[in-house]
C-alpha cells in the first residue's frame, strides 16, 4: 500500500470554498452501501469526509464532495475512522496498526447470522488493533436511516466502548446527525448490539406459543364436538362449518382466555405479596416472565377478538345462513306455525351483542393506548388507569358477553355431547376466576393491607424497625 | 452516624478492572425500587455507583457492581447525590448538611396524592439544606423506564432547579442515559413536575363531561319518545330496544354533535376576528378553553361513531330483526300482497349508507393522523389540510348521511310524538349551522378580509401605521 | 432610531431576584405570535429575554418577565438575536448592521407560498448583513410547539448555517428547550427548510394519481358492463346500484391491484439484479421512484380495502337486498320449488369470506406496523419480516379470495357481456404475476444466486478481484 498521500488524493468536488476551517475531517473505510450512505449524511451535516480505499482511483460512485485516499493516508488525516466493511475483511487492518494508533475506530458492522463468531466484531477489532479505541455504534440503524437522517423509525444510536473520550467523540458526531445517543457501557456490550438487528420478536415468542397452543387445542376439541359428532351421531356432513362457524368459536374462546391471562399474573402477584407480607422478596421466575409478556398477550388477544368481530359480522351474508333462514320461513308457512315474539329472548340477544361491542371497543382502546407514541404521551397514572381499570372493565364485559351467550344452554342435555363441556364453558374458567379474585382483593380490608405492603410496609419484620427498607 | 468511611465500605464486586479512572462516582440515597433501578441503569451506562445506607451491611439486594457506604461517607465521595427516598424521611438529611454542602442533590421523589403538602418536595429539600443545589429531575419517569432506559414510552426527563451548573450536571447524566432533557426553569416549577405523575386526563375532562351530558340527555329523551310513548300510547312493551336500537340512536346523535362542536369554535373565532377587525385581541377564556379541547372532542366523537358502526352492523343478526323480517315475509304471502320495488327508496337507502361509510372513513383518517407519531411526521400545512379540509368534508358527509336518514320523515305527523322533535332533527342543528357559516366564510369577499386579518392587517387602526404589530 | 439604551428599557416584571447572573440574555426581534411564543418558552426554560421593538412603550402584550428595548439597544445586549419578523420587513435591519456585527442571527421566518422569492429568506438576510452569522432554525416548528415545548408532534429542530460556532450556539438553545437538533449543513440548505412547512404530501402524489386513475377507469368500465348494459340490453334501470354495489366492486379491485403494485417493484428489482449479475448498477429512475412510494401505495390500498369491508358488511341491511331475499322466498313458496342445500357452495362461500377476512387482518397488521412509532420499536429484521413475509401472505390471501369469488364464473357465457372481461379478472392479472415471479425467485437455485449478488458478489467481473466493492 502506497504511503504517498498527496498524489493519490482524488477530490470529487472543489472543497474548501464554503467549508469553514474548523470543520473536522472524518474518515470512512469501505465504499459499500453503508459507507456511501454514512458519508453522504456526514457531508450534508457539514463535516468533511475522506474515504479510505484500496484503489482510490476506481472505487465506484461516491457522494459528491468526498475525498478518496489510500487507507493509510485516509487514516492519518482523521482522528475518527468509521469501519463500514465486513468482519471477514478486517485482517488487512492489522497492517494499518501504526496509522490507527490512538484513533477512534467506529465499528458499524453487523453479521448475517447470530453466533457466527465466538467474539463480537468490535471485540475482535479491538484485539486486532489494541492501540486504537474501538467504539461500537450506528450498527442498529438501517442504511436508509443513516442516509436520510433520523426519521421516526430510527432515532437512537446505541454505542459502547472502553474509552470514555472515544465514546464522547462518537456521541457528538451522532448528535450532530440528529440522533439521540444511548451509552450501553463497555465494549463487552458489543455482542448485544450486534445481535439487535438480528432479533426476531423474542418477547412475542411465549405469547405466540400460548396462542397457537390454545387455538390448536380448541380447534380440534370443537371439530370433534361439532363436526365429527354430527357425522358419527347423525351421519350429517357439516364439514363446511370449519371455515367460518368453527373459526368463529375458536377465536373468541382463545381471545377471552388470553385476555384473562393478561390479568391473572397481577392477581397472583398480589396474593403472593399478601401471603408473604412483603414486597421485597423476588417473584418466582415464571411469574416475572409472565408479567413481562402481558402486553403481547393482550395484543394477540385483541387480534383474535378482531377476527371474531369480522367473522360475526359476515354471518348474515353467508350462503348457509341465508339458506337456513329462508328454509325456516318456508317451513313456518307450510306447516302454518306461528312463532311468538319472545321479549326475554330479545333482551338477552340484544344485551349479548351490546356487551360484546362495548367490551371490544374498550379492548380496542387498550390496544390504541399501548401504541408507543400514545403511551408516551400519558403519565404513569393515566397509563395505569387505562390498562388496569378499563382493562378489567373490558374483561368484565367480555366475560358477561360469554355468560349471556351461554344463558340457559347449560340446562339442556344436548349441550354435553359425548360428555364433553362446550367450548364457551371452558373459556369462562380463567376469566371468572380472575374477576372473583380481583373482587376479593378490592375488599377494603384486603386492599388496605396490600396498599401498605406496596408502600414498603412489612409484616412480621424479624427486626423491629419497620421502615428499614425505606431509609437505609 | 459514623464518620469512619473506609471500614464500612462494602464492595459487591471487584471494581476498577474495566472501569476507567475518569469515570464519575454517583451517589444514591435510598435502596428501594427506585434507587435500585436507577443504580442499575447508571452502572450499565458505565458510571460508578455508591449507595448511601443507614446500615450498609444489611440493606438487601443491590445491583451488582455498586458500593454501599454510610450516608455521610457516600455523600462525601460524590458531587452528585440522587435522593430516592420518600419525603417523610427527609429530616435525617439535615444532619448531613455539612457533607452535602455544595453538592448537587437530585430530588426524584413523588407524592401519593396531590396537594398533600403546601411546599413541593424539592423546595422543602432546598429549605432543609440551603447549602446544596437541589435539582428536581427524573420523577416523571417510571421505575421501569429508569431501569430499562428510554423506551418509546418515556424518553424525556423534565428538570428544574435554581443553579444552572447543577442543572447542567444532571442534564449530562440524563443525556448519557439516553434521555432527552427539558429544562423547566427554576425550582418553583418543581410543584408542576411533582403533580405530573398524578394527573389524570385533565384535558379530557371537559369533553368527557360534554359527552356524558349529551348521552344522558338524548338517552332519556329517546327513551321517552320511543319506549315509554309506545307503552303509554299503545300498551306495547318494547323495552328490549334499549339495548341496541336506542343505543344506536344515541351514539350517532352524540357523535355528530360533538364532531360539529370541534369545528364550531373555529367558526366562532373567525367571526369574532371579522367583527373586531384584528387578530391581536385575545379571545374570551371560554373560547380558548374550547379551542384547546377540540382534539379530545373529536376523538370522543370518533369513539361514539365507531360504536354506531358496530351497532349498525349487527342489526341483521339480531333476533328482533330476523323475527320481524320473517313475520313480514309470511304476512305478505298470507295476505297475498305484492310489494313493488321502489328505485327511489333504493337510491336513498344506498346513498344513506354510502355517505355514512365515507364520512366514517374520513373521520377514522382524522383520528389516525392525530396519533402523536403520525402528526409528528406531517408538516404544519399537511396537518392543517387533513384536520381542516378533510375534517369539514367528513362533517359534511356525516350531516348529509343524517339528512338522508330523515328524508321525508318530517312530513309524517307520527314523527312528532307528544309534540317532540325526533332525535335526528336535534342532532342536525349544530352541524348545519357550522356548515352554513363555514360556507359564508368561504365567500371570496369574506375570505379575503379574514386572510388579511390573519396576516396581521387591522381594520380602523387608531394610529395610522397599519404594520405596527409586525415591525415593533 | 435612538441610541440611548437605558431610558428606553421597560422591564415588565422585577428581574434579577431569582435569576442567576450566569443566565444568558437572548434577544427577539418581532412581537407577533411567533415572537411571543418563543419568548415565553425561553423565559420558562430559565433564559432572560429582551424584545427589540420600534416603539418599546406600546407594543402590545408580551410574556411576563421579558424586557423591551429599541432594536439597537436589544441587539447590543445579546449575542443571539431571533428574527421573528416577515421577510418583507427585513430592510430596516440594514441600518442595524453595526450593532448586529458578529452576532448570531436566527432566521425563523417562513413564506406564504413556495418560490415567492428567488433567494431563501436566510440567504437574503446574510446578504443584507454580511457581518452577522445567520442560522436558519426553528421555522419548521409551529408557533404552538414553540410555545408549549416539544410535544410528540414536533420534537426536531432542523438548522443550517455557514458558521459552525453560530450553529452550535443555536443548537444549545434548542437543546435547552428540549428539542433534538438536526444539522442540515450550510446556509444553502435554507431553501429546503423554508419549503418544508409548505409541502403538501409530495410523496403521496404518485400513489394518489395511480389510485384515482384506477378508480376512474374501473368505475366507468363497470358502469358500462353492469348498469348501462342492463339498460341497453334488457331495458332495466338499475342505476341505484352505483352507490353501493358498483362501489363495492371498484374498491376491492383497486385495492388488490395497488397491493400487488407494492410488491411488483421488489420483484422487478430482483430480476434486474439477476439479469445484470450485480447490485452495484443503479436502478432506472422510474423503479427508484416506484420503490420509494411503496408504503404510500400500500396504505392507500388498505384504505380501499377498508371501504370494501364496510361496504360488504352493510349488504344485509340494504333495502335492495332485503327486498330480493324476501321476493326470492315468496317466489319459492308460490312456485312450490325446493332448493337443495349445496355443500360445495357452502364451502366455497365460507372459504371466500375466510380468505378475505384473514387477508384483510394481515393487511391491517402491515398498516399498524408502518405507524412511525411502531416501526421505530422494531429491529430491521422484524420490520422486514412483517412487511415482506406477512405482506406476501396477505397478498396471497387476497388473491385467493378473488379467485374464490370468480370460481366457475369464467365458464358462463353471460360473464362476457359485450365481449368484455369482468372486473375481478382484470384485477387478478398483476397479483398473479407477482406471486408467480416471487415463487420462481424462491426456487433454491435462483434464491442462492440472488443472495450472493445482494451480499456483493458480481457475475462476470471484468477485473478478476470479485471483492472489489467490499474492500476498496
Amino acid at each position: 500500500m502506497s504511503k504517498e498521500v498527496k498524489p493519490e488524493s482524488v477530490s470529487l468536488c472543489p472543497l474548501g470554498a464554503a467549508a469553514a476551517p474548523e470543520q473536522e475531517l472524518l474518515c470512512i473505510f469501505g465504499t459499500g452501501d453503508l459507507g456511501r450512505s454514512l458519508g453522504q449524511r456526514l457531508l450534508q451535516s457539514g463535516s468533511k469526509v475522506v474515504y479510505g480505499s484500496r484503489r482510490p482511483h476506481s472505487c465506484g460512485p461516491l457522494p459528491i464532495g468526498a475525498q478518496v485516499l489510500s487507507h493509510a493516508a485516509a487514516a492519518q488525516s482523521s482522528s475518527l475512522v468509521f469501519l463500514c466493511i465486513h468482519r471477514e475483511h478486517y485482517d488487512f487492518l492489522e497492517s494499518l496498526a501504526p496509522q490507527l494508533k490512538g484513533k477512534v475506530l467506529v465499528d458499524v458492522s453487523n453479521n448475517i447470522k447470530k453466533n457466527l463468531y465466538l467474539e463480537a466484531n468490535a471485540e475482535y477489532l479491538q484485539r486486532l488493533i489494541p492501540g486504537a479505541h474501538v467504539v461500537k455504534a450506528f450498527n442498529t440503524l438501517s442504511a436508509w436511516a443513516l442516509q436520510n437522517g433520523p426519521s421516526d423509525a430510527s432515532r437512537q444510536v446505541d454505542l459502547c466502548g472502553n474509552n470514555a473520550e472515544a465514546k464522547q467523540a462518537v456521541a457528538e458526531t451522532a448528535t450532530k446527525l440528529g440522533f439521540t445517543v444511548l451509552d450501553r457501557g463497555s465494549l463487552s456490550a458489543a455482542r448485544e448490539l450486534e445481535d439487535f438487528p438480528l432479533r426476531l420478536f423474542p418477547e412475542w415468542r411465549l405469547p405466540l406459543h400460548i396462542a397457537i397452543g390454545l387455538t390448536a387445542f380448541f380447534f380440534f376439541y370443537l371439530l370433534l364436538r361439532d363436526v365429527i359428532y354430527a357425522y358419527v351421531d347423525q351421519g350429517k356432513n357439516i364439514s363446511f362449518r370449519i371455515m367460518v362457524s368453527l373459526a368463529n368459536k375458536v377465536f373468541p374462546i382463545v381471545s377471552l382466555i388470553m385476555l384473562s391471562l393478561c390479568y391473572l399474573p397481577g392477581v397472583v402477584a398480589a396474593i403472593l405479596q399478601l401471603y408473604r407480607g412483603t414486597k421485597y422478596k423476588r417473584f418466582p421466575d415464571w411469574l416475572d416472565r409472565w408479567m413481562l409478556c402481558r402486553k403481547q398477550l393482550g395484543l394477540l388477544a385483541l387480534g383474535f377478538a378482531s377476527l371474531h368481530v369480522l367473522y360475526t359480522l359476515i354471518i348474515p351474508i353467508r350462503y348457509y345462513v341465508r339458506f337456513k333462514i329462508a328454509a325456516n320461513t318456508i317451513s313456518q308457512i307450510k306447516e302454518n306455525r306461528t312463532s311468538e315474539f319472545d321479549i326475554t329472548t330479545a333482551w338477552r340477544a340484544d344485551s349479548y351483542y351490546s356487551m360484546g361491542i362495548l367490551g371490544f371497543c374498550l379492548f380496542l382502546l387498550l390496544g390504541i393506548t399501548s401504541l408507543p407514541s400514545v403511551s408516551n404521551a400519558l403519565s404513569w397514572r393515566e397509563f395505569n388507569f387505562i390498562q388496569s381499570k378499563l382493562g378489567y372493565l373490558s374483561l368484565f364485559f367480555c366475560t358477561f358477553h360469554t355468560y349471556l351467550y351461554g344463558w340457559d344452554r347449560f340446562l339442556r342435555p344436548t349441550t354435553y355431547k359425548w360428555y364433553t363441556l362446550p367450548g364457551y364453558m371452558l373459556s369462562l374458567v380463567v376469566p371468572s376466576a380472575v374477576l372473583v379474585f380481583k373482587l376479593l382483593l378490592l375488599l377494603p380490608c384486603v386492599d388496605r393491607t396490600l396498599t401498605r405492603i406496596r408502600q414498603g410496609w412489612e409484616r412480621c419484620d424479624p427486626e423491629d424497625d419497620s421502615k428499614k427498607s425505606l431509609l437505609t
